[in-house]
């Protein structure tokens, strides 16, 4: 109450607005971002291995020879020519599209919110992957929705999983506005859904009448083979999908996009000039100048090798220095591994201490709406040094031999409840932990 | 009901999708844009008045050594250099804070998105200058809320109809969550609070307990004198301001801010990041980079001198060729100057019709959320060079000459009910008429 009285607006606020807050682990991320700490916890893509001298020749060249455009105001569905330029990109997961079905959007995270602004009255329900993407989590927290978790396994997203929550939703008289899955090197688990589950998951939205939002960040950072389908490819009627440039050219620029059947695509466009008027067509046309005249497909398999390389230091760590019960996700491409600590810990009580040893991770329960995820975290490693990650890890492995020894002498963290604090609650993401 | 069988989503769409609408308005613009129309319709800056060569060396110096932060994500709140420097930009409006205050985000139709957010709910009333900027009308409706417009006079905003609007809302046991106004050149109006109503109006509202929304891209941009004091400038806790680089540096660049009360600040953070993770880093530290490089100042001023210039065009056009009982208000500085058509003349009605006779203008109702300004429109001479002002100026000339007489002979439109059809209609803004 002492908190309520300081701010004189604390009761004009919208409803919305009482729901959001920042996390707890903000304040500790501070800390986390010295020197001397490894930090596990960003997923910040390593934009130092662009070719930073040839973009910014590029930008140079744009500004002078095309400044009178790339410093206006531009359509509020974005550059027709990067729009034509992103049908080369997603044809490399499948999809044939349309420049007129993309809306270029400042960030995918833009997409996001975009997408559930255009579809979600307060309460409606939105079927979410088990973990997720805090961004998302908090999006549809932010819109007042329902999220509903659907249990995954080693090949993502359950099927029947998601049958039994779509019965239980018919049982009770409603129905899902959207499921939201991440089917590529998923954001925080590292899994990959196979081509059988995607065909699967799909057709079970078709046979629903649920919309998919597929959100593909990585997709094209696969470390084996070609990049996996993304459904988008087999149906452009149940589908929104959401690409970005983030991790293939730079989030710095944030220039993302959201393909769409034709009726929601009008719509994320009116939403979108409500929102921002525009995206920056200096951005848009970096990106596209960069994809003219830069090999960036070569860049792409350049960031493929060198996370490949990170994501081998973390297992070979992993496996060289976490106690027995500690058990982690492989992941073939993208930034991340999913982290299950033996039975009685608790990643966010443990969290304090790891930075206290020099280690920080993102807790588990951050990753779902409703208190799961206590004794998992998510470990990055597109960002640090390979030498970095493994000293990190044997960090990590050190702290938690000492949470198993207090626990031996205390009893469980968890089963004192030390972990309740952080429960059903989703907050914000910081870009920190994006 | 043919349009709504097209899309298999129309019955999953939210409330507050289906009050989105795309102007009709809109459609005419396309045709506008052929080079022969010369539009006094579009709110862009002239851009190419900038020393492009310089900005280019400037962003270029930027990417090569500084790559690695400016294509990397940044906080949510902005960059915290930027935010310092806002801070010598702001003072010449008489605003003295701390870097803390201040929010940045892409454009400042962000922040408007943002502030709605934070503080509606559906059906939540917003007091808002007649007319005003579209823009902004198409945010309070996309957030379902009440516009009650407030009547203006040649000082702006009229202290007595503010009063009476509260009054009401008292009565009506009810409350506004905000006062939108743009008190120095005000878009569409032309017209510039002065210092005395300033006061008069924040007294009001901090007698009331009723939040400003004070947005000011136009400030710096007078063409005599000192810009006008910020009602910011005099109170801190009951004003939330708002300012932008769009029309100071360049609209591409998409970076605006907010500066705000400490817990209403920390809101809005958290709704950025929900919205967008954070501001593009990219544009942000070219904007910084500009600042600290560049003769901002000067430039600005050679900015004004342009704009003088048109406006001087557009007001001595006017006066050579608009038929009697047409008037208009003649900005101080700004873009806009808004036109009052001779009695019975409709100007979305003759839209259609200007087009044909190749000058381009934007409607008067657009700018009133109540079906206001029938007889009114709005002209820009902010982009066209002078000597296509005076030609498109004597075009609108002869439009309305054949209007005034297609009314002698038939009778007024306007009687006939034509403009009907626009009436109370809040369309989403598109990027050309901002």
């Amino acid at each position: 109450m002492a908190v309520t009285r300081l701010d004189p607006w604390f009761d004009s606020y919208a409803e919305r607005t009482h729901g959001m807050s920042a996390s707890v682990i903000r304040a500790l991320f501070s800390v986390a971002s010295r020197p001397e700490v490894v930090s596990l916890a960003g997923g910040m893509p390593y934009v130092q291995a662009l070719p930073l001298d040839a973009l910014a020749d590029t930008v140079q060249r744009l500004v002078r020879d095309r400044g009178a455009s790339a410093l206006q105001y531009g359509s509020g569905q974005g550059d027709v020519r990067l729009r034509e330029q992103i049908l080369e990109v997603v044809e490399k997961v499948g999809i044939s599209c349309h420049p007129d079905d993309i809306v270029v959007t400042c960030g995918s995270q833009m997409a996001l919110d975009l997408v559930t602004r255009v579809f979600c009255n307060p309460g409606d329900v939105v079927l979410v992957e088990a973990p997720s993407y805090v961004g998302a989590l908090g999006v549809f927290a932010s819109y007042q929705c329902e999220v509903r978790h659907i249990a995954m396994d080693s090949e993502g997203l359950a099927p029947d999983a998601l049958l039994a929550s779509l019965d239980e939703l018919t049982r009770q008289g409603r129905r899902a506005k959207l499921l939201y899955t991440i089917p590529s090197f998923q954001n925080p688990s590292g899994v990959t859904q196979s081509l059988e589950r995607r065909r699967a998951i799909l057709q079970i939205a078709q046979e629903a009448g649920l919309l998919v939002l597929e959100d593909d960040p990585y997709g094209l950072l696969g470390f084996e083979g070609e990049p996996p389908t993304a459904l988008r490819a087999w149906d452009d009627q149940s589908v929104i999908y959401l690409g970005s440039f983030s991790k293939t050219i730079a989030a710095g620029l944030r220039v993302g996009w959201a393909i769409a059947p034709h009726g929601v695509r009008e719509r994320l466009v009116l939403a979108a000039e409500s929102a921002v008027l525009c995206p920056s067509n200096f951005a848009q046309l970096t990106v596209s100048e960069y994809l003219a005249t830069q090999p960036w497909q070569e860049q792409i398999k350049a960031f493929v090798e060198l996370y490949r390389e990170r994501r081998d230091a973390l297992v070979q760590a992993l496996q060289a220095t976490m106690p027995m019960g500690t058990t982690w996700t492989v992941p073939q491409g993208g930034f991340y591994s999913w982290v299950t600590l033996p039975p009685g810990l608790d990643a966010t009580a443990m969290l304090p201490r790891a930075i206290s040893g020099r280690v920080a991770y993102v807790p588990g329960t951050g990753f779902f709406a409703d208190g799961q995820g206590a004794r998992q975290l998510r470990l990055s490693y597109c960002y640090p040094e390979p030498a970095r990650i493994t000293e990190g890890v044997r960090r990590l492995g050190v702290v938690v031999e000492e949470e198993l020894a207090l626990q031996e002498t205390f009893g469980s963290p968890a089963a004192a409840g030390q972990s309740g604090g952080s429960k059903a609650q989703v907050a914000v993401p910081g870009p920190e932990i994006g």
